[in-house]
């Protein structure tokens, strides 16, 4: 056990000590030569010269007569000069060799007919005009691309242009995956509980061709030491680089440290670097050999920061380092004194001004990289980063991507998938993204500029009224619209058959009729819905402390259900659509009113326009009826 | 010949009118379902909704044990509780299911032992610790991906995660490139006179794949009107789109146009752009049918402006519209008032500041676009920039691989093309770009800020001496400093035999010993070169009008090689090294001393300082050997 402490090296030392390491390893990746109409993107390992010229012969430029320059010399309108066919001139079109004895063109246009193969010419042509001079574009001999280059469309056709049919170029580099865990099983639609899908082996994959590479992925392998020390010395004998990628538990990097020490030779185990500490520099066979974490986003920010920069040091190339941009940060980010960490950021252009704000941290969720518009690479030694600040992001989209896209937050609805997908098909270069963080959360963001809409339906308890009075209250009179959106059924998701018996919110204060107590599963604070339930409590004089699992927190009316569907949970409040969606009973509490608030800023933005006006068509009142639960009134200002 | 007339249509109007045609016709591309796994890049043709929640169960996400979380409350350092295994608590490892009556994980290092299958802990835990709730990434039936949405590799995570294996993907659009004209051949490294090698199909199909579609290449069709109808027609059956690319002709667009007509339809011919004016936008058989011009850098500009756009319009997607610089631009650039101008631009970081210089302009010319690193776009109606005015370029290198290259102007001579090779073989991620317009002209490029190094031979008249007056008078002393490059022989060119029998510069104003004039080829204004020749021919009381080809000028030492092997001149001045390249004989006339010229402010620049370590390094003398006639004495400042 030679490997369970772990080292805290900075990035960039850590890369620096790992080539050097690697650069005395003097290995090689091989070269090989290819068609050169094969070779787009391939990078090229040695300087590359020009056969012949290009054009390689005198061409003429234009349809219309070849002559000798100096025997139009002094011709105008009044003293125009006369040409002989044959003789003074022959008739050439373009791409003709200019013959030997011409060295000039002039158009056909330009060439008045006199009859008896006579012309007459009103102008002087100068030597050289119009004709493609040998070498004009490529000399025979002359360097088109150097080594180390990436050969890109234009060049194709310069090679091509100066007689260059095959080229040498770096073989790709083939990266072999090694999976490994008990728990981990190949990606397989119904998988049994404790089987975790491998899926990073996918991710690794297109990222490494994106890249160049040729991604060799390897059968998972269980956690046996000898077997793991097995399958690395098998890929390191049949790859160019080995990445193994640990299951997730706390000691699965030691095991792959371990064994990549008995294989050959760990360098260095634990980079200073959130997430993707556990990783491991090491070097088998005279290949390297990286150790990954294997939960999915460390994985991702591993491959991305260490796997990238080794392959460019194999490979000879330099990947460009991505787009930049200022945003201002909606939120304060916490950050480790002890690692630079790499946060994926939700990126909105919200009234001219990019507005960052970070996704979920959680190194589980994939999906967070799925949504995140930019990563923000905070340095050691630093706390955080203050609500407010200017700070530089890489993008992970285009810009004009994240500048059409509609911000919408608030609270959770499936209709506004709904309303993402159809504005996908319908609007050409117009996105939707949106982000659940309760009604009172999206109102907030709205307050914070960090949005353009907020889905909510807020209940106000004293006049039995929807939203308006909350609008009013935080984002002050005039300075919103409402938008129309749609009841929607509110009510109780149960297990099919309702086993607890549940009739109403009463119920989930009491023991099921099983005898057990009603497991109930909670929205998080400032959801309409967590105000609606502690409302109708509050209306039968009933107290939250006597429900079991209010303080079980959920994000979105989706995974409530999924939790009760799992029989974690008994009891959840959510809308209907969510509860058909899982197969799960419902029981109807009450109607209410989902509407869009817009800053009135934003009132005509074209994004913003469609996005009302797709509320209001019949194509989203059809797709709601089967999600189930809704009455679409028309969506209107 | 209803189509012998062009339109000049503004380039989105053109697009504008061409897409609502193409709407009319309700022509779709197919879909495909696919395994997700192979998916990258491709393009959702639906939403994509997950089957399975990600985690699909309650898991561990520690190795410890699994508890009910309220039988630990109230503990503390003084009053532990005390667990019974089996009973109160199992012990689990990351990834297990968490037992159903259980809802909390404590952590192993957390636990401790107190013996008879008894722990103790020390502090509470709080429900639903260290547990990944079902769904915590994904919920089932939750939308992962909308329509039209590139698949990036994490997004491939998301949806195996989700238990989604197959995806309905837009078929990839096939897009069949049709290359027209008699003189065009297949890529050959032996061309005959009057025949083109045809690259453009080359290229076009890289740009096509890399934009996702599937090239198609046809043969190449002669210039017979029914066989081009034949091929159009041909294609469109079995193509979605299809781009016909002509001879470069003036009347070949016709032709196109033409045929196009009489297989289907003609909607625009003739856009206001420039290069790409004789662009066809036509409709065959429902199908888009796009003539694009002959010449490469109007084709790739067509392809990128035109082609590009409608395959966003049949695949449902935006291209990113690429990363835009500011940048100074360093010389006035004309323009048309009746176009819209797409120039390439070079692009230099010098001194902190993007400096953008355009490129030779000749719709020719390919290597220009593989030189470029930007192009600038200038509106019609504009009738110029002057020099000095900030101007925004869309990048095609990235702005890293730009602020890293070293700037060298002046005059030309191989040698820079061995520093450049060598650099991309030694430093990774910085580059040398080098243009070629003569030793005055480099000067002047420094004096303007445009470059970072300048390489000169310019013999003082007066003195003998090389360079040092020159630099002295041009950017006065103390403000450059004096690279030592070589010493290179210069002398006159001819064809092997010395067929014109000369022996020196008083050769060349004569009339050759076959009876012929001899016919020069001469350098440009500003050059060493040609500043040495107008030198010598003074000195010896020659005058340059009885030169003949004084005025014909090429710009490069071995474009001038070029034309004297091709027979296409007697003679020319130049190095040793162009002359053997091309295995011309040589007359030795004098050796020069070639040197470069650096401001102080870019001493210390790193790329810098790696040009001149490799000017004197082993390396660089050893390739110098190789292209021969140089004195190589080490380089020094």
């Amino acid at each position: 056990m030679a490997f369970n402490y772990l080292n805290n090296i900075e990035l960039e030392k850590a890369l620096e000590i790992y080539k050097e390491n690697l650069e005395l390893l003097d290995q090689v990746i091989e070269t090989e030569e290819i068609e050169v109409k094969d070779s787009f993107g391939r990078i090229t390992a040695e300087a590359v010269y020009a056969k012949i010229s290009s054009p390689h012969y005198n061409a003429c430029a234009m349809d219309g007569i070849a002559l000798y320059a100096r025997s139009t010399f002094g011709a105008t309108e009044t003293t125009p000069v006369i040409l002989k066919e044959n003789t003074d001139f022959v008739r050439v079109d373009t791409g003709d060799p200019l013959p030997e004895r011409f060295d000039a063109v002039v158009m056909i246009e330009d060439v008045i007919e006199i009859g008896s193969g006579a012309i007459k010419l009103l102008n002087a042509a100068t030597p050289w005009q119009h004709v493609r001079q040998i070498g004009e574009d490529i000399c025979a001999n002359e360097m088109i691309l150097p080594s180390n280059t990436e050969i890109r469309p234009a060049a194709i056709g310069a090679l091509l242009a100066g007689g260059v049919l095959k080229v040498r170029v770096w073989k790709k580099p083939i990266v072999g995956l090694i999976p490994t865990g008990d728990e981990i099983v190949s990606p397989t639609g119904s998988p049994k509980e404790g089987e975790i899908i491998e899926f990073n082996s996918s991710i690794f994959s297109s990222m490494l061709k994106e890249w160049g590479a040729e991604p060799e992925s390897y059968d998972i392998v269980p956690d046996k030491y000898e077997r793991i020390v097995q399958a690395i010395r098998k890929a390191s004998e049949e790859c160019d680089v080995v990445v193994i990628n640990a299951g997730s538990s706390a000691g699965r990097e030691d095991f792959s440290a371990r064994a990549i020490a008995e294989a050959g030779k760990v360098i260095i185990h634990g980079i200073a670097i959130r997430p993707g500490k556990p990783t491991i520099l090491g070097v088998v066979n005279n290949k390297p050999v990286i150790g990954v974490p294997g939960y999915p986003v460390s994985g991702i920010i591993v491959m991305e920061k260490v796997v990238k920069r080794v392959l460019e040091f194999l490979m000879r190339i330099e990947y460009p380092s991505g787009v930049k941009a200022k945003a201002t940060l909606s939120r304060k980010i916490m950050s480790s004194l002890k690692y630079r960490e790499f946060v994926r950021m939700k990126v909105g252009d919200v009234g001219g001004r990019l507005i960052a704000t970070p996704l979920n941290r959680g190194a589980g969720v994939v999906t967070s990289f799925v949504k995140a518009d930019g990563i923000l690479d905070i340095p050691m030694y630093t706390e955080g980063l203050e609500a407010g600040s200017e700070v530089e992001l890489t993008l992970l989209k285009n810009e004009d991507e994240i500048r059409n896209t509609l911000v919408v937050i608030g609270s959770h609805d499936p209709l506004i998938d709904v309303v993402t997908d159809i504005m996908r098909r319908k609007y050409r270069g117009e996105y939707v993204a949106s982000a659940h963080v309760g009604s009172l959360g999206g109102i907030m963001a709205l307050k914070r500029n960090e949005a353009h809409i907020a889905g909510v339906h807020l209940l106000d308890e004293e006049s039995g009224e929807y939203n308006t009075s909350y609008i009013k209250r935080y984002l002050g009179e005039g300075n919103t619209l409402k938008v129309k959106g749609v009841k929607r059924i509110q009510g109780l998701m149960v297990a099919q058959g309702n086993p607890k018996g549940i009739k109403g919110v009463e119920d989930i204060c009491s023991i099921g009729r099983d005898g057990e107590p009603v497991r109930y599963v909670n929205r998080q604070k400032g959801s309409g819905t967590r105000i609606l339930l502690d409302y109708l409590l509050r209306q039968k004089g009933l107290s939250t402390s006597d429900i079991y699992g209010y303080e079980r927190e959920e994000f979105t009316h989706m995974s409530v259900a999924a939790l009760v569907a799992a029989g974690s949970a008994d009891v959840g409040m959510g809308i209907f659509s969510a509860a058909k969606a899982y197969g799960l009973d419902f029981v109807p509490v009450c109607e209410e009113e989902y509407d869009f608030v817009l800053p009135v800023q934003y009132a005509g933005n074209r994004v913003v326009e469609h996005f009302i006006e797709i509320l209001g068509s019949e194509e989203f009142r059809r797709e709601l009826e089967v999600l189930g639960g809704y009455v679409v009134e028309g969506a209107a200002l």
